[in-house]
């Protein structure tokens, strides 16, 4: 019932029926999350997770490990694409260091979840212990814990870790039974020679584990932690039916695991952004979504959510502000 | 030397080459418009141009024309989607009544410039005698004249009225010598056998005016009014080298009409929505234009330019705030 009063009331603003296109579909989206004919977006918090890979260094990524707190360091300083797009549009950064392979300084934006230095290198043995891994799965649902607290309730989700597309496709590639080079991309800019390479050592890694096949195994083998901490805190994000804003092929992999397990959270889901790498587009087909942008980034950080976000505001906002036919006194078609 | 420096600039900030997508092509654009490393946006407005068509109630569309006036009313009360999107976005908005077939009283927010209500019916006659045209094309002129008085330097064009799309469609048919059907759409929302009876009545008219090959003449033939001021405002937007955003359909005929005659009006246009019209997408193929967004809108008014706008200030504003390389002591890729 709710769902046909929101779409009715869409319906009778002053626009041809469906004419605003997907912001449509997010605005019922909203509604329905809110369970309200007018939705509103409080608090909105980024959050981006940090994490060392110890496979980084094999030959998978076009950039050193070490950049990975380099960046850390860049968002704390207010440096990175993700910090100048969420201070344009009021969005509060929170930076988790989920893994990361060094020691920072306190600060403000920093929230210090670090379960080890580092993943394993799975190429010699699994990404994480079990109890590493239940322990990065209540962390991340710790940090969305705290963050409610503070009267958010619309969230997006960010990563940085030099290597984690490569865990990205190794978890896709193992849920969906589809062959690594279905679900590999370029990453931050491989060229073909260095592709060939990661697919090679991909493939070396998901043969070392033919009986791996439970989800949570999965992810426990092929990690990484900021993945880890992402699948936790969407899950808990969820449970406080927050709305959740996804953001690349990273942030995708996290739901797509949480999908598995339950449909259902991708009611609280808005897809921000197909990035340029393959895999991602084929990962929001078989989750059957759309995303709102595709603008060929492949940043990662967060950054298609806080580029989309003034777009699921306008949606609120035209739900929200638009005159109907009636107040409008306009004819509607004939 | 002034390209190579701003791509400089861009390759340098903290982030993998490229990875910023279709942003670092406008960051690129903005700088070569303003001719500068530090561009700004400013005193952003948007246009919106509304005129009746004689043609419009032979069957062309799903809406009576008296939907034009009650439109522009709803503009000037603020109840349309493009006054909430540029609400939302602090962009001075401005109606023009280029032609509407309504008196409307004085209001700060509407510009009149009507040549004459309505245009003719083109299945009758041409659309505008030769001095309508000229007129409509100063008129149109003139209000970007006044705007730019204001230190504006970022404008975006949107138009309202029912029956335009015949118009655009007309014009785009001659202007590319392509078949009627590869140049129409559902406008704001014909099932097919309305479709069939507006390809039917537009080809009535081609054939009504075998003669009729000039660009100029061609716009004055098939109309209307809010279509030639728009071109009239975007020449002189270009001669005043602001940044041009241009929303959906109708306002790219508009381009493509001054492209015709000078393909360097491209140079500062920024092509803000792919819209669900079939029609579209082939303009701007034709003109080896990309969009920013493509949200299956259909509404016209200009709200594309609206919701792209924070796309775009996103651009600049990467290219101003980021941290470099250096800057943030970050190792580049290997």
């Amino acid at each position: 019932m709710l769902k046909e009063s929101i779409q009715k009331k869409i319906d009778l603003k002053t626009k041809p029926t469906g004419s605003l296109g997907y912001l449509e579909t997010v605005a019922l989206k909203i509604g329905m999350i809110q369970k309200t004919m007018t939705p509103i977006l409080k608090n909105p918090h980024m959050v981006v997770f940090a994490a060392d890979h110890g496979i980084a260094n094999a030959g998978v990524s076009a950039y050193p490990s070490e950049v990975t707190y380099q960046m850390v360091m860049n968002f704390l300083n207010n440096g990175a694409a993700i910090n100048v797009f969420c201070k344009q549009h009021q969005i509060t950064i929170k930076i988790v260091d989920s893994g990361v392979d060094h020691d920072f300084p306190p600060h403000p934006n920093l929230i210090n979840k670090k379960v080890r230095r580092s993943t394993r290198n799975i190429l010699d043995e699994p990404a994480m212990n079990e109890d590493e891994y239940k322990l990065a799965l209540d962390l991340g649902a710790s940090v969305v814990n705290d963050i409610s607290q503070t009267d958010c309730n619309i969230i997006g989700f960010g990563e940085m870790g030099i290597g984690n597309t490569s865990s990205s496709s190794l978890i896709m590639s193992k849920i969906f039974d589809l062959p690594i080079e279905a679900c590999v991309g370029r990453g931050t800019g491989l060229n073909d020679l260095q592709l060939q390479k990661k697919i090679d050592i991909l493939c070396t890694a998901i043969e070392k584990y033919p009986n791996v096949n439970d989800i949570d195994k999965i992810v426990q083998t092929f990690g990484g932690l900021e993945i880890t901490q992402m699948i936790g805190a969407i899950k808990r994000a969820f449970e406080k039916n927050m709305i959740i804003l996804i953001d690349g092929f990273i942030a995708t992999v996290a739901i797509a695991v949480l999908y598995k397990k339950n449909k259902e959270v991708l009611n609280n889901c808005i897809f921000c952004h197909t990035s340029d790498e393959y895999a991602h587009q084929t990962l929001l087909k078989l989750l059957d979504q759309k995303a709102l942008l595709n603008l060929d980034l492949r940043l990662g950080e967060g950054t298609g959510c806080a580029l989309a976000y003034p777009l699921i505001q306008s949606a609120v906002n035209f739900l929200n502000e638009m005159s109907s036919f009636d107040d409008a006194q306009i004819s509607n078609k004939e």
